[in-house]
């Protein structure tokens, strides 16, 4: 009938991506709200918090807090995001998270620059003391991820050979370090791709890379997310990670600009209704949507949430 | 480097579709001011008005004022929608518009026959004698549509069969009238399509009917509607029908459910970021979608107009 895949693993990224980006302030208790229901949906990878300074991301301070309290279910990895050492061993500490590593780059000079003031020759320095911190703890190291690799708000159009050779780079920081990458994230990081772009660049590095799974993490800033998704099933590509509702970012006035994550929900109703298995329960889902609405008390950009799904029609 | 086409033909709806759906009341001079922003931005083809009972369109009631104030701008074809004989002798007697007519059946029976309390044979034999209204006025008739081609929220899925004996239906009665039709329409009016189904249905209608031109027609109620586009241009299909901003609809609180057509910017900047020419200018464009948001006074959907154009970044 088609090559697209059978099935594709979703990780959802909204609780993280959202409350660290909404001003709020969002009580713990619905930040954990949001959480359990999203583990009833059927999804089995939900990255819940960030470990990041709340000084400069205040909508992430109770991480610690918001981790002790939510309920984990079986089957579903809890994950959690961090920048440096420092996050990591906040993580390592808070104890009721699935910790698993990644070795990250930047496919841009000057976005690391001006977001951490750190030149690739820093980030790949950093990388390999955050993996010698992994490899102290026993946390497995599977996914490399290129940041910008679809082109940066500061430098433009991202060269596909660049990426390429990031990629390069970092099976080669993992291998120095006895490390067999199973997955390279690929990040629309500030949503210049395109479908074309998206078949391209995942082309070349299917093509130099064969035996590592291609991971998208897209953005939606200009509309292309759902599209972009597409082309990555095309291409064969069977991980993304996405936001339910589309948090993570607000396409109204408060925040013009930059939008979160193609939506969770979005891509489960395309991916199910193409006949691609997501192990999600599309109703539930749009029902954890609309609560992720109603905790951030403004409209999200998520459509099947207000489309609704087919199921009814069919009935 | 790819098959997608070289330039589409852009169909600009948002007028007329955003302006019978909004609640309003909206000033026709502010309406005028949109089509006249519109003629600016390298569209050559807006629709700017239909001809609708205006008790039941009452956004629509100065269709004939608004038809008599936009500016029209010389290699710019206005146009209007009508239902009926009514609403054609308007659309004649308005006498600013560029008419050409067209044949349409819709691929449901219970969709026409609760909307307008007609069967299909009533339908056929209203095309019939819309036709012989087109050719007594000498209005050139160049396109069949058909509604509802991706499923319907009455019957459900519409099974592709249905869909080219539809356009079978409709290429007989056009012969019966020595009409060589050059494009055929499919509509995706209830927003029930994926890419993958955009595909199966292009392609079969292709395959039966190898020399019509493929238009789509595409609704974004469950933000498929980008993703479509795209997977049609993979089908060759060079003519699309949108709306500035997405107006048409409006995914929030006073109109939750059914969305407006796939946003005109993001569909521009879709195309020309893959090499594909529309012929329009995107930034103006942006600033019509502005405009339309001022105009309507509540968010529409569309991205591009928020996420802006790549050109200031590679500047």
């Amino acid at each position: 009938m088609s090559d697209l895949p059978q099935s594709v693993q979703i990780n959802e990224e909204g609780p993280r991506e959202g409350f660290q980006f909404e001003r709020g302030p969002i009580a713990t208790a619905r930040k954990v709200e949001l959480i359990d229901a999203l583990s009833e949906t059927g999804l089995n990878h939900i990255q819940t918090v960030s470990f990041v300074n709340p000084q400069l991301v205040p909508g992430m301070a109770d991480a610690e807090e918001i981790a002790a309290r939510f309920e984990r279910r079986p089957g579903v990895a809890y994950t959690g995001l961090w920048l440096n050492e420092k996050g990591l061993e906040r993580a390592i500490a808070c104890g009721r998270l699935d910790l698993t590593g990644s070795i990250s780059l930047t496919a841009s000079e000057p976005f690391p620059r001006r977001n951490q003031n750190r030149s690739l020759a820093d980030n790949v320095a950093m990388q390999r003391s955050m993996i010698r911190l992994y490899q102290r703890h026993g946390i497995a190291v599977e996914r490399g991820s290129i940041m910008a690799a679809f082109g940066c708000n500061f430098a433009g159009d991202t060269a596909i050979e660049t990426v390429v050779d990031m990629v390069e780079q970092i099976v080669e920081i993992a291998e120095e370090h006895d490390i067999q990458l199973q997955v390279i994230s690929l990040a629309d990081t500030m949503a210049l791709a395109t479908p074309l772009s998206i078949k391209q660049v995942v082309g070349a590095v299917r093509e130099r890379f064969p035996l590592l799974d291609i991971a998208l993490h897209l953005h939606d800033t200009r509309g292309m997310g759902i599209a972009n998704a597409y082309a990555g099933l095309e291409m064969g590509v069977g991980i993304f990670d996405s936001a339910v509702a589309g948090l993570g970012g607000c396409p109204f006035a408060a925040h013009r600009g930059a939008a979160g994550n193609v939506c969770t929900e979005d891509l489960v109703f395309m991916c199910e209704e193409m006949g691609i298995a997501t192990g999600v329960d599309l109703e539930r889902l749009i029902e954890a949507a609309r609560l992720a609405e109603d905790i951030v008390g403004h409209p999200l950009p998520g459509s099947v949430k207000m489309g609704g799904s087919l199921a009814a029609l069919r009935r």
